[in-house]
């Protein structure tokens, strides 16, 4: 449970995340195009890729995405919004069948709606596939040396 | 070269954006300090950590890390600003000694001063480190297939 009550734009917020993830899930292109704003700027970073810029780029890597059949089963957990003005961005866990990753969404509010705008996911150490709300990693991998 | 010429908020996102990586690479963490927004929300998402959320938690991490004296190079490239009123979100690649990441900054203007409030860095797959400015990954470790 959340300490305090949600504002409209809150939960307004966090509704189009789970569309997101709902989309994704069911590989409803008509739906993502909905959720992605109607104006640039548009971004969005799949795990391992670089930055794509632009809708058009955008919704061509989300085409190819959910044009996969064989995708397994995507669930969003722990999403948590934090609102900026007619701006917001939400972290949450992806469960992509088995494997554990970690997002960022940025969304904007355009005429008294809001869009996504950015999509940054990336992996998370294969412990994190079991314990999904630890605070962070054992690093496996050393990153958190450097980083 | 950009197509547009920056608007000076574009101009100060870059900036601050250059900072946080002047900040990073001499380890400065009282600059650091200055970087991040005030008052929250803030967050962070380390490279195969689970999301950190509010100021004390992002700053302690930054303070573990900064203080790591065999720490190796940094450097920023490609950034990109995406204006959106008083909130900015700037996508780039990091080179972190011989390892290229990529990565999401969210900044916010507040009373006239723009701040960090959101970093998620993560890792690009090897072969970006030739080519830090492809426009996508050649998906070594199939992410692609199901993201």
């Amino acid at each position: 449970m959340e300490p305090q009550e949600k504002t409209s734009h809150e939960r307004a917020v966090l509704s189009l995340n789970s569309r997101f993830y709902q989309a994704f899930a069911t590989r409803d292109f008509e739906l993502m195009d909905e959720i992605w704003g109607p104006s640039e700027p548009i971004a969005c970073i799949h795990p391992g890729w670089t930055t794509l810029l632009g809708r058009n780029e955008v919704m061509a890597s989300w085409k190819g995405i959910l044009s996969n059949t064989k995708a397994p089963s995507i669930k969003c957990l722990s999403p948590k919004v934090h609102l900026l003005g007619p701006m917001a961005f939400v972290t949450c866990i992806e469960l992509i069948g088995e494997l554990a990753l970690t997002a960022t969404n940025v969304f904007r509010l355009e005429e008294g709606t809001w869009y996504l705008v950015h999509h940054h996911a990336s992996p998370l150490p294969s412990y994190a596939k079991v314990v999904p709300d630890a605070s962070k990693s054992s690093d496996p991998d050393g990153t958190k040396m450097v980083h």
